[in-house]
C-alpha cells in the first residue's frame, strides 16, 4: 500500500564521524509526510565497490524508491554514479540533456563560453545510459533518475540546499502519486515522574487498545533518575489525515487515562 | 591492518526523520580516533526481522567490530537483543549477571525491594546465550558483547548519554587494543574564489602526489555562487601520530602552493 523507499547516503565524512547526516533526516521526514515509509537507511563511503552493493542489494528488496544522497559532483572523490552504474549494469556516457543543464549554469555563472565545459565539469553529465537528469535550481551537478523494474532509483547531490531543492522541485510529486492518499499525523506527549520499565505494561495496553496507532517511548532522563521525563511519540499512516489525526488524539486519551488510574 | 567496524542504529523515529542520528556521528568520530576504520552505518526499525538481517550481513563481511545502539530498554519496541539472537542462533536468556546489574541500580535508586525487577526491568537482563553484559554506569540497560568468530557484536543504548557512558567505560579499550597504535590525523582548509570544478585537477595533482593522505572536498557555497567557499578535509591514519600529522601538512603545503600557481 504505502510507497516503500530506502536512503543510501554516500561520504567519507560520514564514516569519520566529520559530518552529522542531516540529508537522511530530512528526506525520511519528507518521505514521511509525503505518505512514503523509509525501510532503511544506509551510509557508505567514497567507494565504487560499496555503492554499487548497496544500491544492488536496495534494488534486490523491490522498494519504490531508492534515494542515494552525495558523491555527484566534478572531483574524483564523487563516486555514487559510478557506483550505480556497475550496481545496474548501464553504462556511463554523456547524456546531452544534462550537459545541457551544466552548461547553462555556467553560462548563468557568466563562465566565458571556452572555459565552460572543462573536463570536471562534463563529468557531471556522464550519467547511467537510459537515466535522465533532474534540474539542479541552485547548483550545477543535475540530480538523475534511473528506472530499474518497478523502482526509481534516483541520484541527489549531497550539498543539502541542492538536495533540498532538487528533491522538492524533482521528486516530492513522483512519491506522492506513488503514496496516494496516504497521510502521516504525529504528536508528543510528556509524561514525568514514571521510568519507562514502570510505564512499559500500560503502554503495551494503549498500543492493544490502538492497533493503528504506533507509540514510542522516548526516555530523556534516563532511567536512573529521579524526576525521569519520557516523551511518547504517536504516530499514524492512513488514507485520510482526518482519521490518523483521530486515532492519534484517542491513542493518547487512552494514555492519559490509564496514567491518571495508576497513581 | 586497521580495527574494521559497522555500525547498526535501530530506531523507527530515525526511519520516519523524527531524530538526527547524533549516536552515529559520535560513534563514527570515537572510533576513528581510536585507530579504527567505519566501513558502513545502517539504520532499521524497531522490527525484528530487519534488524536480524542487517546483524547477519555486517557478520558476514566479518568485520572486527559490529556496534548496535538503541532498542536495549524495557517496552515492547525494544527488540535489538531478539534480531541479535535470530541473527546468531543464541538463544535468549536469563543473564544472572546482567539480573544483579540491574537489580542493583534499581537498588541504588531507592525502589522498593519486591518493585526492583518487575517483568519489563528482568527483560533488559534477558540476553543472547553466552553473551557477556557490559556495566551501564549511568543507566539501567546493560550493553551487551557477543562474540561472533572473530567479530565482537556489541549492542549499546540509544539514549545519547547511556550509550558515550558505556562506550566510553566498557569498549574504547577493546578498539584501542585491536587497532593496535593507528593514529588518526586531520586538518581543514578554507579555499575561496575558486569553483570545486576548477579545483578538481589541482586536487587530484595533491592526492597523487600525496598517496597516504585523503583529500576530500566540501562546497559550502554551491557551484553555482560567485565567492565560492571550499573546504578542504586532509586526514591520515598512521601507526604513528607524528607521521600522520607531518604527511597531512605536508598535503596541506602542496595545496597552497598549487593553489598559489594558479591565481
Amino acid at each position: 500500500l504505502a510507497c516503500s523507499v530506502e536512503i543510501i547516503c554516500v561520504g567519507n565524512e560520514l564514516l569519520i564521524g566529520k559530518t552529522l547526516n542531516t540529508n537522511a533526516q530530512w528526506l525520511a521526514d519528507q518521505i514521511t509526510r509525503l505518505g512514503g515509509k523509509v525501510a532503511r537507511i544506509m551510509e557508505v563511503g567514497d567507494d565504487v565497490q560499496e555503492i554499487a552493493s548497496v544500491v544492488k542489494e536496495a534494488l534486490k528488496r523491490k522498494v519504490d524508491f531508492v534515494i542515494t544522497s552525495g558523491g555527484l559532483g566534478p572531483t574524483f572523490d564523487d563516486k555514487t554514479l559510478q557506483g550505480v552504474s556497475r550496481a545496474t549494469g548501464k553504462k556511463l556516457k554523456l547524456n546531452p540533456e544534462a550537459l545541457r543543464l551544466v552548461r547553462d549554469r555556467y553560462k548563468e555563472m557568466s563562465v566565458p563560453k571556452r572555459l565552460r565545459l572543462t573536463k570536471p565539469r562534463v563529468k557531471m553529465a556522464i550519467l547511467p545510459e537510459g537515466s535522465s537528469p533532474i534540474p539542479n535550481p541552485i547548483g550545477t551537478a543535475p540530480g538523475v533518475l534511473v528506472e530499474r523494474g518497478s523502482s526509481k532509483l534516483i541520484s541527489l547531490p549531497g550539498v543539502p540546499k541542492e538536495l533540498k531543492a532538487i528533491f522538492e522541485k524533482g521528486v516530492a510529486e513522483m512519491m506522492r502519486e506513488k503514496s496516494g492518499d496516504l497521510s502521516f499525523y504525529e504528536s508528543n506527549m510528556i509524561v514525568r515522574g514514571i521510568v519507562e520499565s514502570a510505564l512499559a505494561p500500560l503502554l503495551d495496553r494503549v498500543m492493544r487498545d490502538n492497533p493503528r496507532v504506533y507509540v514510542k517511548s522516548h526516555p530523556k532522563g534516563g532511567e536512573g533518575r529521579t524526576g525521569a521525563l519520557i516523551e511518547l511519540h504517536f504516530s499514524s499512516t492512513e488514507k485520510n489525515r482526518g482519521k490518523a489525526r483521530e486515532q492519534v488524539i484517542k491513542a493518547i486519551i487512552d494514555m492519559v487515562r490509564i496514567l491518571g488510574k495508576t497513581r
